[in-house]
């Protein structure tokens, strides 16, 4: 076994038998302010040979290469991988065959890819569904990188606290129906209303009729340009409104 | 309006109204890899001119500082502040205040203050009570820095997503009454149940009726010595169950 350059390793066991060994890195780049980056995601962007992320102006995941410019600098092959603006799955499945196969194709040549997430990995990223096709298609080492999630960050820009003590917390990415709204307002002491935008008024209204429109903070681009806390709904402007608001809302009065 | 030295500014705006000024920072550390600190929780700390932790054995904010430990060095001036571990308000109250107290008398002497916290600041900490008793003393200036949570490194350790597309997810931190299990087994899509040492056999029971156990994986300590990641809750041992220790439910098959 030996170490012919970063990256690369040949094992060479039993006989003959030798194969290149790439890393696939899932990296959280956390809700905007690159500051908020992880030493241990800032250290694999620079040490990775390519980083891969998704290309869309509206997507969150377009604004997470962005965050990331200055740390990766010039000299990196950067991968932007395409994928459609829909929760069809049936549209999406093939965009990330499509991906998990040009990264594939990245980890067969030996090389570090690090694809980046806006915010966590973990939470509502592109990055799970490739990283389940990429493990299908064979034993590359892979590695995920948890990142500060937006909730959080929106939280502690707002200064107050998401959960204390014995409180529970949930988080609800989509409004569908505003029947959910009202379910999970009754049975947990805070609720985060992710990627609001689109629902802002019936939310709202719904938060009016609960009594608790007084107990919900707006936030929208925690950390990037242009950031906006509010903590009276009825500020919040069209113009905040974009694909990275998400609303707090907590049953126990803040004061202060 | 001029600065004399880091930490401490000197205003003299209407007449010779002059008053120093303090900074006090919520400080999230992330979940115990002393690399999965950010970048500007790194400067800060290296900044501060005190840093604060809860000072206990089995408290997850005593694990705070000694990840931050090499960070830190020797120089610092290092506060530990004493809290009971209980959860009657009645008597964390006086503990609050006496620790809000001296951190506010070194806020009066211009100093930067660091309170370091595990996973977020806004997660279930302590930072958050002594937040407000601050913010109630007087017009301090504060900042919140976000931190990667537990349960983000614990899912990123797994290699599962934490929730995907449209579903939700619940953060429960303890638990009183397995109905409570139950209910939010029911209802959401993804589940972290927090600090389940004291409760797993229950928890682990209710998760068998209703077939969710094989769907469950069982964290402990991500990122700390002696971390353990088990994704068959009959391999959890005794030894395992400590106060880090929580449990994933995904409704939704992972499959590998």
């Amino acid at each position: 076994m030996g170490m012919i350059k970063a990256g690369i390793k040949l094992f060479s066991g039993m006989g003959d038998l030798i194969f290149m060994k790439g890393v696939f890195y899932g990296v959280g780049v956390g809700p905007g302010d690159p500051e908020l980056l992880t030493l241990k995601g800032y250290r694999v962007l620079r040490e990775a040979d390519v980083i891969c992320a998704p290309k869309s102006g509206a997507d969150r995941e377009g604004v997470a290469l962005s965050i990331i410019g200055e740390i990766i600098g010039q000299k990196k092959e950067v991968l932007e991988l395409s994928f459609p603006m829909t929760r069809e799955r049936a549209k999406l499945e093939p965009s990330w065959e499509k991906a998990a196969g040009r990264i594939i194709g990245f980890l067969r040549e030996g090389k570090k890819v690090a694809f980046v997430t806006l915010g966590d990995p973990t939470l509502y990223s592109t990055y799970t569904y490739l990283l389940k096709k990429i493990k299908q298609a064979g034993p590359w080492a892979v590695e995920t990188i948890p990142g500060v999630p937006s909730f959080c960050a929106c939280a502690a820009l707002a200064g107050i606290p998401l959960a204390e003590g014995e409180e529970k917390l949930a988080v609800v990415p989509v409004i569908e129906d505003l029947d959910t709204v009202r379910f999970v307002c009754r049975h947990f002491e805070n609720v985060v209303f992710m990627k609001v935008a689109g629902k802002f008024a019936e939310v709202a209204a719904v938060l009016e009729e609960l009594g608790l429109k007084g107990q919900a903070v707006f936030a929208s681009r925690c950390g990037l340009a242009g950031s906006v806390v509010k903590r009276d709904l009825e500020e919040v402007e069209e113009g905040h409104k974009d694909y990275l608001s998400l609303i707090i809302v907590k049953k126990v009065a803040q004061g202060g």
